[in-house]
């Protein structure tokens, strides 16, 4: 049995002809001799719209009644693609999570998969069918409906791959694939064969947002070769797999931007160990997750400035007024006013001057660097939001990464 | 533990507000120390446009895969109210049919339930939780979602009150209760106290759509008396339940009128034994209900008039037809411009003359007969469509429901 999963992503279910659209290409590999599990997504913006009604009755939904509304987008979009393939001629057979055993913890809006018992899918394929799983939800040991979060569709998608040992999985979307870097912003951007999973990791927490990060963080560990594609079009998108020397041999695989993140500063903050401690203690105690952090160190008052999420930049200011005698400092500031610019290659690893290379491209263009986070394979740097794309097209060109042959060892 | 059942219907469920509105009544009987079971039916209208997106995609959708999609209508309710009751400061939980163990057979779209398993809810209400349970749906034995036909959420209502032995059952609508006939047909109908579940049967099956009629067959089995009453006012509505003598002092206790059945007639049957059997046959097997039947017996021909519903008359001509040569007619003809006008009460049984006076106060109106039929508690007439609701006014007179003591015994 060759066993295929495809995942479709909201947008590409989004209305009854798409859902057709869909019904056409999953019918075509099952002729081809695929045996394949489809994942689907809610039908565009059903959950917004869900989310909309729970919103005109309370504005402290309950997580779990969130989880019971939510998961019946999914359920709608499995019967209908359903439908579709029965429409075509196919069999094929449509289930909620909790049907095929897709458990999880309790942790309801964003619960972890612990299990996923293929028993039930496997019997169905064996009788030739197309089987249809609801992406996105789970149910925890006592049967209470759970989801997986923002983009959960992806994770279901991995995890049946794993449980199913699957060849592959195809994540359908409305781009083509993963990018150099958003064509939007560097016209000459090119489409991606192959990168890492590591690769496709820190792309995404920088900004692209094609796949949930979680589950590329999965696919990884078990070694899935994942194929973002478009649901649009019939050409190759992405495959996202494990390092090889050869992936080694470019500099830099693509450039990233994100604009979601402010920065907030706390001035005079007494210079004492543990105080840092203190500040980070607070914010994750408030559920604030925080992304780079810079500290200036005076003689005995400090400085210190790091980036969180837009949409938690009031909650991080009120959590530290709250604290504010306990950390001491002397005045608090935001600025929403940033753009993060990253790039991002596993190349980095074994070549130096990444970094030189970055920071001189942008000075050189007058481009003020405001603070600068690296990983192994991911440099970022913050600069005014007006500079954000400037700087994209700067380090794209930098690194040549138009060319089909992107420079691989940098002449000093 | 003071346990009671309340079912909200559609349209007491149809936005954010009337969930609200509904929130408050629970909240209500939940101070004053009861422990409600509450049953919901979808939003309004959005079982209908479930319908018209799987229209969208198949003109035949699969059973299975419709009972998948619509039954989301009801879990999206269940957790509204949740949030509503959460929001009033009440602890509340929802449940699908499959949490709460409802089973049914497999007949999709039209289940029948097997077993209901009270542990999971009782376990609820000890801990003081008003427990919220989708209605209209459940799960085969291989947990496969199954829904119980138009007005299922009823069933599920009676069904709940029966396994957990709750003290009685509450229908919330859009009316004030049951009637003694349509008060936009005739000013002076008056809302009925009381009557047996043999007598809300024949009304069901006559046109007074408050209630599904298998829903009042199992209340009367188990003896489960249901209150129907209105959720937009706090006035008592009507209480089906078990017949007691007093009710039968009272001749009729209402009047229905149906104008969803057309008529079909058969000419030049052959007067052959067993042919009615052949052609009522045909028609079952083409799943098409028959209400009405008569036969006028020629010497050696015969002509065959029955009713159905309206939106199974094409079907009905197009299976006979299919069968002329078995069945020999020499002609069919259909006729949709009728009403079918009933007169119910268990009095009737007691009392003789009660369809000699329905016949007469209908003659003396210049009002044909076309048909009729009679149970032990029910007389029914066919009349020209446009007579119908004349008919009704005239045995609402006749029988004198408008007033508080109706006829006893008809002066002869």
């Amino acid at each position: 049995m060759k066993l295929i999963v495809q995942k479709f992503g909201g947008s590409s279910v989004a209305n009854p002809e798409r859902i057709k659209r869909a019904a056409r290409r999953i019918g075509r590999y099952k002729k081809e001799g695929y045996s394949p599990v489809v994942v689907v997504s809610a039908l565009g913006d059903t959950t917004d719209e869900l989310l909309k009604l729970a919103g005109r009755i309370t504005k402290k939904p309950s997580r779990r009644e969130l989880d019971m509304l939510l998961s019946t987008g999914e359920q709608i979009s499995t019967a209908l693609l359903a439908m579709a393939l029965h429409e075509r001629g196919f069999d094929a057979i449509s289930f909620t999570g909790a049907q095929v055993g897709i458990v999880t913890d309790s942790a309801y809006t964003r619960a972890r998969i612990l299990n996923v018992s293929p028993h039930r899918i496997l019997e169905e394929l064996k009788n030739g069918k197309i089987v249809i799983v609801a992406g996105f939800q789970g149910v925890n040991v006592r049967q209470e409906i759970t989801t997986l979060g923002r983009g959960g569709s992806d994770l279901t998608a991995v995890a049946l791959a794993k449980a199913l040992q699957a060849g592959s999985c195809e994540i359908y979307t409305d781009v083509e694939g993963i990018f150099t870097t958003d064509p939007r912003i560097a016209k000459d951007a090119r489409k991606l064969k192959r990168l890492s999973y590591e690769e496709m990791l820190e792309l995404a927490s920088s900004g692209a947002q094609v796949m949930q990060a979680r589950s590329i963080e999965v696919a990884g560990k078990f070694g899935i070769p994942v194929h973002v594609r478009s649901s649009f079009s019939n050409g190759e998108g992405t495959w996202i797999v494990k390092e090889d020397k050869r992936m080694e041999e470019v500099w830099i695989r693509g450039v990233s931007l994100n604009k979601d993140e402010a920065k907030l500063t706390l001035g005079g903050v007494p210079n004492r160990p543990g105080m840092a401690a203190v500040i980070f203690r607070v914010l994750a105690d408030h559920g604030i997750n925080v992304d780079m952090i810079i500290q200036n160190i005076g003689r005995t008052r400090t400085d210190v400035s790091f980036t969180v999420s837009k949409s938690d930049c009031d909650a991080a200011m009120n959590a530290l007024k709250g604290a504010a005698r306990r950390i001491g400092f002397t005045h608090i500031s935001q600025d929403a006013d940033i753009a993060k610019v990253s790039v991002v290659g596993v190349g980095m690893r074994s070549h130096a001057g990444v970094a030189a290379a970055m920071f001189e491209a942008l000075g050189k263009n007058r481009i003020n660097i405001e603070m600068i986070s690296t990983s192994e394979i991911k440099i970022s740097c913050v600069v005014k939001k007006k500079d954000g794309e400037k700087a994209v097209r700067i380090l794209h060109e930098e690194f040549q990464l138009g060319k089909k042959q992107p420079v691989r060892e940098r002449v000093k």
